[in-house]
């Protein structure tokens, strides 16, 4: 591939983040009706201000900043004290020892942990397994690496009960020689969870095929009243070949020190220090320091979290069913994915439209795969002001239908 | 290539900071005599203890935290008032304007803005001008994305007036067909600073053959008494051919951030934003405004901060010259790059015992291409502790001289 199209490839113009540097195209002469008022919501990601970072989290920057090059310098993985204390909790948390020496890294963000673990695995000609929808980046980074996209289908309106996954796919792209399986869960845009069938099906298969598992894990922490889930590397495959990555930037709102975590096969491990030497050397020394209060946070406060984020999307997910739009109730996480009715408009352009008319923010579901009928919306937003603007958004649609 | 092959070149066994993951080997069998005792002194980088962080970086840390998630998310190429800022500064001090919204990327670290500078120009096959000696991870980058490295010899003991880089080797490259040259200046390890003579000589060349140029000039603030400096940017070529690469990493001490920016070259630098939105997003986003203290420190901090590296310099050249250690004077930032005498033990042999046996780190030599005889040393240290472990470095060459 030439080095322009391995980068037309990466286009980055409808990624979350990235709406300021969209040009306003067309969009005025489209435009039905007036501006529809309110509050800025960008549901693009969560809002910190209103989700604040954990308490303490300042407090362990500030004295990592005190202790210096202790701190400002460590292993390429991360430093071992830290690194030690993470592996216990992780351990705790997923039902399985971790290997703090040799099977754990620390990253700058999990997307710096997502980019490693790929770049570990997936050579050139490479077939990796990819659920649709799944996080943007996950096939772009198969594609980066000249690897190919072996898309395996999850029905995710099907029913509660599973995420939906299609298994008979999952197989046939394993049969047809895919070497990696690649997936969040819970998933990243809909919020469905993997239930403990399936993560058992999917660990049988990738024993009986020899497949290595990348299982992104970001929101696994934040879930809602009565759902259950079952860790990818505690569902009995050999430690080398589950990769599971994890970091306290959302649920903890802890993103603007952008950590994660990657564990499992040493084997990964190891090839992901000797990438991270020459992409970023280590994730900053000061900030590793912030991951102490991850795990440990007050009693309660986690509780109440997830409390506040379920309420949030118990009240959007009426709206979404008033307005018509079919929508899976999130399990864990704070993603929706909500089906649109049918436009007159092309999903870019409405997504545009929102933003100018409505003050809305969303991200197209064109980034998750083939996808042009939803939008992903991050609802860790201040409560009033994110029912406010999925009701635009439904008003929007409205405006927008085709006749 | 295979992976195994790809991740075998990414050896970073002994890359500085790395050497706590060593075993001991053989070393105490190879043993010549007692331990020299002194204190630790870890010249693989610079000390921020001796050297402390710019004053009020922590403070704009800090106002970047309570500013919430205005900070916590930026753009991925960065916050669009800190890219303004820095462009004005960046404009001044390299004496070329800087375009901030197209041409300005800001990145965890200066080996961010390397890795994705080099794979926004390097694809499977290209050839890529290498100095010789230069930045170790120079050419594990060009050859991790497939890159064929061209060596370019730099003769750095010839004279202090030049580098030394072999200018016909360049040209050869170029006509061999190299696209890019990516060189460190000052160099590292040799603290060699390019001549006008020589920079304007490489920005013909470029010229001429068309060539994209990546200058890293991480070091290129701390310039000693009496030393000139010539932007590789401010050497007549097109804009959209040069990418230059700094950070307050080093010279400020503020490693501990993780912060570089890469600037120049609009084409080249919308590939980087789009690599950064799956390798790490963005640098993180609260340690972005700690740019904001860069090149607006308190009047006569930074002449006072080259005043003590120079008189350290000026120590150890001084010490090396005594202990029949060859070594260039450093025109600028913290390395110097002595040979050592014929020992007779192998070069990693060597830094290990001096490592167990003298409480000394280095960095050998076979980091920065092929220099078995060399080692390297970061000198922003403790004055008193880096001289005394300089006189153990030549004691420990004593013994284990060839007879």
């Amino acid at each position: 591939m030439s080095t322009n199209d391995r980068f037309d490839a990466l286009a980055t113009d409808f990624a979350p983040g990235q709406e300021v540097r969209q040009g306003e195209g067309n969009i005025r002469g489209l435009m039905r009706g007036d501006v529809i008022p309110g509050r800025l919501v960008d549901f693009s990601h969560g809002d910190v201000d209103a989700f604040t970072p954990t308490p303490g989290s300042f407090e362990l920057f500030s004295e990592a900043v005190s202790a210096g090059g202790r701190q400002a310098y460590t292993e390429y993985r991360g430093s071992a004290d830290i690194r030690a204390e993470l592996a216990d909790k992780l351990a705790r948390f997923t039902g399985v020892p971790v290997n703090a020496e040799d099977g754990t890294i620390l990253t700058p963000g999990t997307q710096g942990a997502l980019f490693l673990a790929v770049a570990a695995v997936v050579n050139q000609g490479d077939k990796v397994a990819i659920v649709q929808p799944d996080y943007f980046a996950n096939r772009k980074l198969v594609q980066f690496f000249g690897g190919q996209v072996m898309p395996v289908a999850m029905d995710y309106m099907a029913s509660q009960a599973d995420a939906g996954l299609d298994l008979a796919q999952l197989r046939a792209a394993f049969e047809a020689g895919a070497k990696v399986f690649l997936f969040s869960n819970p998933n990243n845009p809909t919020g469905a969870v993997y239930s403990e069938r399936e993560i058992k099906q999917i660990a049988a298969l990738a024993k009986e095929f020899g497949v290595t598992i990348i299982a992104d894990q970001l929101y696994s922490r934040l879930r809602y009243e009565g759902e259950s889930y079952t860790h990818m590397r505690a569902a009995g495959l050999p430690d080398d070949q589950v990769v599971t990555i994890m970091g306290p930037s959302k649920t903890e709102s802890l993103s603007g020190y952008r950590l994660g975590v990657a564990f499992g096969s040493p084997r990964v491990i190891a090839r992901m220090e000797k990438l991270q030497a020459i992409v970023t050397l280590r994730a900053p020394g000061y900030n590793q320091a912030v991951l102490r209060c991850w795990f440990s946070e007050p009693a309660g406060w986690m509780d109440e979290r997830i409390r506040l984020h379920q309420a949030i999307r118990d009240d959007l997910m009426t709206i979404f069913s008033e307005g018509g739009f079919a929508c899976r109730t999130s399990q864990a996480g704070s993603y929706v994915f909500p089906k649109l009715p049918p436009l007159a408009v092309d999903l870019h352009d409405f997504v545009k439209l929102l933003r100018h008319q409505a003050n809305v923010i969303v991200t197209p579901g064109t980034e998750f795969g083939p996808h042009p009928h939803s939008v992903r919306l991050n609802f860790s937003q201040d409560h009033a002001a994110a029912t406010d603007a999925v009701r635009r958004l439904v008003e929007m649609a409205n405006r927008y239908r085709t006749n």
